[in-house]
């Protein structure tokens, strides 16, 4: 054991900690047969996270360690995995003592082995995995399948039972224990936070998300911040700034502290379960006042600073330098164990250091003081059903469309805000999950903004700080999360989503990309997830990105980026799905869906400005079930053969502009056949073997001619377009417009010409790509021209747009 | 004025804000002439603020306000501007009085109106502009540009003079300021953060730079918190908990606050001018104690927390709702002006308020008392040098590459570890820069990860935390700088690079997309910067990728992600570069071109595992200048005619497997004529048209033939080279193989097996493609089928690659 004293690991006790548990004077929560029992299940936990990465045989050293026992490739994290695994002994203890419903995210999710181990010991990964038996064999088995070819993950993951986070990308763990506990007022989320993590800015921000969770209709979140001191090569700040420097943080975060320091097992096991105690103490008291007696008061939630040695219990040196204790522990902390003998004999004595044969039996089971601490059934941490959200999962109470859907009885002679219409259907949602409180719509700060306000009427937003009278929406409970960082708002929803609810994040697109890492993850969770069979699929992960990149008038350049759709569809096609419905009654449609669905990150992109109607509901379901069709009131076709030109749109500005160039060459060109195709299912221009909406090229041909021109107006970059079409035989007769980072704070029509969309240019466009045009319609081409210098000089003039844009109506 | 005292906006002092400013027995610091100077200074810029959300016309108010003189489209944050302009009235004074070298990042840059009236007012406005006099004419353009089409953005942003910030996507502030003041001893650098970009995760996480901030080497940053407690439609967290425990945060964060709170301007001037000085006293007391005296404490450095009223001085109802002190304050708070004669007369009652009269005199310039606060020269925070980088820049003293390249006397018989050959080349640049103190590496913990540790005898860590003695190579001032915040570390470098430095980013490649909204937003800077005359040249911002998608041995699916490449490759092509080094010399050839380039993001994907060196030095420049070239040592070409088919590879790893793909078809097939193409500059591929880099049609074919097959083999996802090279004559036989969201912890090649890239699944695709040798070949794909089944069982049963591939060495 290294000596945490020495050089001031343990920091004097400053005037705010005295909440530290330290004091002589208490008595000891455990007593000697329950403190024996809970050391033997942390030495077993640690026995088998040291297996996990070392061994391939001999799993209970039943003869000596030999270098065929050894795995060819060490790989894994041992650092963080005593830590973990007291963690778990700890959580075992309370939950079974007070019967309580409790999950954990393990935040340290690197530590792989550990949260696997406490999963095998207390059974739960057997029922999962029946071959992994609890006995000699399946320890063999364990310990060989862990980061193994064919294997399972060095990190938590999908795989592990009992978890709803992977461990790889760090940040997001707290943001999904608020996310988890949010409306399950029964249920306790321990969450084990890394000094690694704590650096990251998505966990750094996640601490004020007790500012939104209320005592009455939520759960309780449990921080237990694992200062082991590390990272990969380098100390951690929260370990080595002074201990009430720290201290002061955590109230500062609005929590009250409690400290376990220490590198002396049974006194930690004192103080962790003395920390414990009062943790769930305090939480049940802070539970009652506000469940009971109406206590309005936010609670001061407490957190645990754990602070122990780095790779606890392993090598204290290896080849003369500091391990234990030190970032030497990270990963394996002895590298070499089948080349050195050395090494091996280090190994060997490790291992035995745990005493196996006092915690496996002849069998290689479990002992029963191993396992008097491990709760029952689904009391298990691996065996809750909340961590297996589908299993929980109702269906959403979608509506009927009928009452939201806008009146269309031609095509544009009417106007609306699209979200705004879909904020009375989620507003309804929101009423009709009033009591089984399901579903949440998250954003930062952008829910009016995006005109989805409606919804206040059936919930207000969540917040437990100060309120004026001023204040207008807030509310204890309420289900719309605001909070300005988009890390958060992500976080909360997938925990929210991963324990079986539903909800919907409703973002300015240009942001979204600030989670793209975060829904990397999340796919790549749903991409694994879908392969193993007793994962129940859950609610999508639902996507509303508005105040898009074609009316950022006031905010201009900054807020332009529509690239969060080439982000998401690099990822695994079974999970991903992107819609651009042109108008409200399409939103509708596409929303209906994509609340229903299960297992998928669906990306929606809309509009909140008004819109013209152009598909009543029936229209819009047809339109939205084949995902891409010709809109034949708006072409000219006018007999079965094939059209002159297409003109296709995705997105509501491109729509749009199609239209108004479509209505032009109408008026010019009468006898041009211009097909108009409208897309809102993204996906469908994919071949049918690279996405499971992805067309048939029969289909593709029919819809876009196998060799006609084709200008396609897209809402996004793009080249995107090509590159989902580019192995369609019209490939070479598609003409792509859309933005290309032209962009500044202007106005809406000035936006589409920078970026060559406009229906000028698309005039343009149609008339050089149609054979015998250029002549032809060389006069028509050069008022298309003209009226974009006239244009140009006109804003500048006016800070308008031209009045033939402005007032432009469709007209059939 | 609302009363801020009301319904407690001010809360009751807590135990811990000794240091709060409001004690009534502190003489004033202002005497009555320089508190009015200061008033009117602040009058004046919130005027102008005003004005330029407004008017178009009749800036002076000489005449009654009349509709046509307001803007048709009112676009602006009025929210933040008063507060902003408090401050900035409130810099200009202690910049004059202490003759300070010092700019100010303002966080809340949505407040554009306010940034741009100061520089108006100073006079670095009309210096940058020209024909924005500082007369009535100049203040009437002005009023016009500001959010008008061919006018000014909305935000703060690079056309901004003094700003190194764009005040678009919320969060990075702070981490810019830090970045500022890093190496430079003698500035000040002021942080204005608002409440709502403090709920964000990278402003959270960027408090604890103060922790790597050398008292003695670098310069000082002042964070002015302003809290007007709301965002777009909500109360902000940290505006809505106690004083108290907003108090104990920032002394969590390492900070002594200073508390400004009030909402009577005489007041709070007073107040705010005390608590400057206390802050700049403190500084020049923490920095003399540093420098002179040796003091080796972490300083405490202070933090103002500014609490005023949105929307302040603006007006307090409108339509009968409050909107000074709320939410409603954000954007424009008469929102009807042309139409509604109640608004016009709010309007002109705001504007006068101001008593413009005072202020301006009878051309429209500000009178002497306006100015009286405003600093000199180099001195006002519009035109310090430090905010246009450029013009600080001294080229980086970049080494000979020939004492750190490889030798290699023929490919393929020596291996190195790429980027540890760099970790070389960097530690001279380090050391070169030793004096200069102005090129930094920054990075998440991963240097040493990343194999780049060479630099550390040149340069420590900075740390300025706790320091223990098993430590190595914490450095106070040391220029290596680690914290595990991709934010973070992407937020100090472009404060770096904008002030007119140098430096590297290393990141393991996946978890780069933490930061892609960052990336975006510099790359528009960039893009915008490029475009302005008076904005000189800055370094490139640098990322080196490693720990790539094919090498996640350790870590699997989480860790795997190539597409922060496809990311910026949306972006404008005059600012983006993409680089594959495929070995150890062309990595030093590809550094040494990025550390050397101006206005860039370059990024470049290279491996720090051992790799087979295929270039000597000569080589390895004469094929990184070119970008793309065939490898005709490789191939088995032997006349001058076109081959039977391309091999293509670019990253190092899909190198690798085309070479031994190359190999296998030379010993089976020798009389096939295949042709090695390795890709080193990605952009390339694309046509001339659509990037600086891209290669015209007659050299793209004379690589890739016209109509040869081309088999592909690529680092990213597939379909990225699809989009790049879809427009060329032969993309209807371009093939490409990629990495496609298959993996998890497992070997090398087990890697490139589950994802078709590998050497039997290239010779494959070779086979099914060249005409005639469906037959002839397939015996040969057949074996390729059978050693792909055989690697299955074999890394099953022996967890490691088949023999054959791990030992597999290149010979012609």
């Amino acid at each position: 054991m290294i000596n945490l004293l020495r050089e001031g690991f343990v920091m004097p006790l400053g005037p705010n900690t005295e909440t530290s548990l330290d004091t002589p004077d208490t008595p000891d929560p455990l007593d000697e047969e329950e403190l024996s029992a809970l050391d033997a299940h942390w030495r077993a936990a640690n026995y088998l996270a040291v297996g996990q990465i070392y061994l391939m045989a001999n799993p209970l050293l039943t003869e000596p360690l030999a270098p065929e026992h050894v795995k060819p490739r060490l790989l894994g994290h041992w650092g963080t995995s005593p830590g973990l695994n007291l963690v778990h002994t700890h959580l075992n203890r309370v939950v079974k003592a007070r019967n309580l419903d409790a999950i954990c995210v393990w935040g340290p999710g690197h530590g792989g082995p550990a949260v696997v181990a406490n999963s095998w010991l207390e059974g739960s990964y057997t029922e999962t995995y029946p071959d992994i038996t609890r006995d000699t064999a399946g320890m063999a088995r364990l310990f060989r399948q862990f980061s193994f070819p064919g294997g399972i993950p060095s990190h938590v993951a999908p795989e592990t039972p009992g978890s709803i986070h992977e461990g790889g990308e760090l940040g997001y763990s707290l943001s999904h224990a608020y996310g988890a506990a949010f409306d399950n007022p029964g249920l306790l989320v321990a969450c084990v936070i890394g000094d690694g993590e704590a650096e990251t800015g998505p966990l750094a921000a996640s601490w004020h998300s007790n500012k939104f969770l209320d005592p009455v209709r939520d759960g309780a979140v449990l921080p237990i911040l694992h200062l082991n001191g590390y990272k990969i090569a380098n100390p951690t700040v929260l370990a080595r700034i002074p201990e009430p420097e720290l201290d002061s943080l955590l109230r500062g975060y609005g929590h009250e502290p409690l400290h376990v320091t220490g590198d002396d097992p049974h006194t930690v096991h004192q103080t962790m379960a003395r920390a414990m105690d009062e943790a769930l103490d305090r939480i049940a008291a802070f539970q009652h006042a506000a469940r009971t007696e109406g206590a309005a008061e936010r609670p001061r939630w407490p957190v645990i600073v754990l602070r122990t040695p780095k790779g606890w219990t392993g090598p204290a040196e290896v080849d003369g330098l500091p391990v234990e204790g030190t970032w030497r522990a990270h990963q394996v902390p002895l590298p070499a164990v089948r080349e050195n003998p050395d090494h091996l004999r280090q190994l060997e004595r490790w291992l035995r250091s745990y005493r196996p044969e006092e915690l496996f039996d002849e069998h290689g089971s479990p002992r029963e003081q191993v396992l008097a601490c491990v709760p029952d059934g689904a009391h298990r941490l691996g065996a809750n059903p909340h961590t297996n959200g589908g299993l929980l999962l109702r269906d959403l109470p979608v509506p009927s469309l009928e009452r939201f859907a806008v009146p269309v009885d031609k095509p544009g002679a009417t106007a609306h805000e699209p979200t705004r219409v879909l904020g009375d259907l989620l507003a309804q949602v929101m009423a009709d999950t009033g009591e089984r409180r399901d579903f949440r719509l998250v954003g930062p700060d952008e829910t009016a903004s995006n005109r989805l306000q409606a919804v206040y009427e059936a919930s207000g937003k969540a917040w437990e700080a100060q309120v004026l009278s001023t204040d207008e929406h807030l509310e204890r409970g309420g289900r719309v999360m605001e909070i300005l960082s988009e890390h958060t708002c992500q976080g909360w929803l997938e925990g929210y989503l991963l324990t079986g609810r539903h909800g919907l994040f409703s973002c300015y697109e240009a942001f979204v990309h600030i989670v793209d890492s975060m829904a990397n993850q999340h796919i790549k969770w749903l991409r694994v997830a879908r392969r193993l069979p007793w994962r129940r699929p859950i609610a999508s992960l639902n996507y509303l990105l508005t105040s898009h990149v074609w009316r950022q008038d006031n905010n201009g350049f900054s807020h332009q980026d529509p690239g969060f759709v080439d982000h998401v569809l690099n990822k695994s096609p079974e999970v991903v799905r992107v819609y651009y419905p042109p108008d409200a009654n399409t939103l509708l449609c596409v929303s209906d869906h994509v609340l229903r669905s299960r297992d998928y990150v669906n990306v929606v992109v809309a509009g909140k400005q008004p819109c013209f109607d152009w598909l009543d509901l029936d229209a819009a379901r047809a339109h939205c079930a084949r995902g891409a069709g010709i809109w034949d009131w708006a072409g000219t076709e006018t007999d079965l053969g094939e059209p002159d030109v297409v003109l296709a749109c995705a997105g509501d500005v491109p729509t749009l502009e199609v239209l108004a160039a479509a209505s032009l060459l109408r008026s010019h060109l009468p006898d041009l056949a211009v097909r108009v195709v409208n897309v809102v299912d993204i996906a469908r221009l994919l071949p049918m073997e690279e996405h499971p909406h992805g067309m048939p090229d029969s289909e593709y041909d029919a819809l876009f001619t196998p060799d006609k021109p084709v200008v396609f107006a897209y809402h996004g970059y793009p080249w995107l377009i090509h590159r989902l079409a580019y192995r369609r035989a019209n490939h070479p007769h598609l003409h792509v417009r859309g933005y290309k980072e032209e962009g500044t704070t202007t106005t809406p029509f000035d936006m589409v010409v920078r970026n060559d969309l406009d229906r000028y240019r698309l005039v343009m466009d149609v008339i050089d790509r149609v054979p015998g045009l250029a002549v032809r319609a060389a006069a028509l081409r050069q008022r298309m021209v003209d009226v974009r210098y006239r244009h140009h000089d006109w804003i500048r003039a006016h800070g308008a747009d031209l009045p033939e844009v402005a007032e432009w109506t469709w007209s059939q």
